[in-house]
């Protein structure tokens, strides 16, 4: 008898024979359609596990909390909207990955999504480490290996910022959002890029 | 009787005869002392009444909510704290500013306070558009005022993008703070200064 189960195509949902990588994909993106229809409050270990068929023992031995896995379930779904274009022209690149990103958080639920995160998170330390070590440092990274070749192809000072400049272009975003509860525009971007990039400071560099 | 009254000290309690300026500024204070010594959910407008003698009546009349209390409070208890210098060298007074800023948002209750308002202004819109209207803008044109003057003395470019800049300063911080979960330090300011006045780009300007 157990040789015959062994020689049967393994049924679709006996998990144990899922390679986690893909329990984990599907876990994600589970979590994901719950945050992005119903809110934070909807991403219990309960709902991800029902809806994705992974038990709750593997995700509470995966996330240390329902909030991790909703941070990383958000960067895991706007991940690809994102991605950071390397044509080899800084400028180009910067303004098309910030219209990408302002465009998300405009148009999309993302934005909400990604609101309702950073809001909570600022009365949850959990949330808040998982939020950014999830989220926040990984796009973060993400940027300045972007940046760091365009220093290396000379479009960048030797000693330039490349953490500074993040903070100068997302960051200066997400304040008009949190912080001034303003809407992002093109038009704000393209002065974001060229401030960033140029400074305010007359030509020749003298602000004194 | 009437006349004996009237004659009579006004008692020091007895409200009708204060200025509103003065009842004003002792509602604030007392929402403040709340708010710092026991967060958010202690701005209410009974308790702002009982600590302040002011009516409950008037805190109704003034304030559409006690979260538009709680943001306009915050921005009287730290305005003298984040004045912004002027002596005539624009890179020296933005990083005397931002280290006061910083220095209270790490060493003071204020950087605990801040967050608070911050993260519950993200699921309550009306809060959002108070602490906007009462803190974030205040402060940003008062910023402005102060690089209007340096521009005007040539030590920023006439189209210098002065919005952007306070974005690029002070949303900087935020930046860190609230996405990144990371702390500000004088080093951090400098480099901060530094870019936003004179970009990233090589010296020359073509970041092409």
């Amino acid at each position: 008898m157990s040789t015959s189960v062994e020689n049967e195509p393994a049924p679709r949902r006996r998990r144990g024979r899922r390679p986690a990588g893909e329990v984990r994909a599907e876990v994600l993106a589970a979590a994901a359609a719950l945050l992005f229809d119903d809110g934070m409050a909807a991403v219990t270990f309960e709902r991800v596990s029902a809806a994705s068929g992974a038990s709750k023992t593997t995700l509470y031995k995966w996330w240390p909390s329902p909030g991790a896995l909703a941070a990383e379930a958000y960067f895991d779904r706007v991940e690809q909207a994102l991605e950071f274009p390397d044509t080899g022209d800084v400028e180009t690149d910067l303004r098309s990955q910030l219209l990408a990103f302002t465009d998300l958080m405009t148009h999309d639920r993302a934005g909400q999504v990604v609101r309702e995160l950073i809001g909570a998170a600022q009365g949850d330390l959990a949330l808040r480490t998982a939020f950014a070590a999830s989220y926040g440092r990984p796009r973060r990274d993400a940027a300045i290996r972007v940046l760091a070749r365009a220093r290396d192809r000379g479009q960048l000072r030797e000693d330039a910022p490349l953490d500074v400049v993040v903070d100068q272009l997302w960051g200066a975003c997400y304040h008009r959002l949190l912080v001034l509860d303003e809407p992002l525009s093109p038009e704000l971007v393209d002065r974001l890029v060229h401030n960033a990039l140029h400074g305010a400071a007359p030509a020749g560099g003298a602000a004194r």
